[in-house]
């Protein structure tokens, strides 16, 4: 993969290196519901969340999972990791707005090996369906991963 | 599944609560790495990682992704994602010791529909095939999912 990376190709800009990903996944992932938010696509996002201000949005959780949300109500802030799924996941060197070349994992960029996600938003409210939070950055429908109590 | 959700039976204590998972994976996952630590087995592994006093470790990156760790020198903390492979998925509700039954996503426990876990570490040193740390909790040879700068 370090042998075969190429610079420049596939909307890669000058400097960055995108390298073959491996044939086939080590681990499998379950989409436990979606992020509901006023950001209909990638240019609408703000580049950070902010989990004072930001707007109010959603965390559907499917019917299946509803059960583990027992427990949250009063915490006033939560982990939430979710799935970066519009993102290309083989650059290792990007070039951001206003920066030279940087590795990936020294970035937030949603571009990576694992498009993951980690964000500590403001919980609002549970409700039987999901939970109300502040400070998501990501498009609608973004999968959601995993929820984990915080604390700051 | 929450109609197929039942009570007590695989090993799950009294009051935990299992689903059945969905039939397949919505999304994969690359390991990125394994994370190398004095814990040889889940009993072994603190409670809590300490970013600050715990045992120097390591994160090794697997050579194709090692170009994607340019520009974290000098950076005081990291966030590891890594995958708790050991851990079942399938509790929604569980009776950690000295609480009652709680739900999963109030929980940090390692058993969680996806199994990963987000810890912040203190970033002692990078060298070309990896990171020095302190601050994981987990057993050595824990596959390693991402990296991101963190900024407390």
């Amino acid at each position: 993969m370090a042998d075969g990376a190429t610079s420049g190709k596939d909307g890669a800009r000058p400097g960055e290196i995108a390298g073959a990903l491996p044939d086939a996944f080590d681990a499998g992932l379950y989409f436990i519901g979606r992020c509901r938010t006023p950001f209909a696509d990638r240019a609408a996002c703000p580049h950070t969340g902010d989990a004072e201000a930001g707007p109010l949005c959603r965390l559907d959780i499917a019917p299946a999972f509803r059960p583990a949300l027992a427990g949250l109500e009063g915490r006033p802030f939560i982990l939430a990791l979710y799935f970066m799924d519009q993102a290309r996941r083989d650059l290792l060197v990007q070039t951001p707005h206003g920066r030279g070349p940087t590795g990936t994992f020294a970035l937030r960029s949603p571009v990576r090996p694992n498009p993951i996600a980690a964000s500590v938003l403001r919980l609002i409210a549970v409700e039987p369906s999901g939970l109300l939070v502040r400070g998501l950055d990501c498009v609608d429908g973004t999968p959601l991963l995993d929820i984990k109590p915080h604390r700051p």
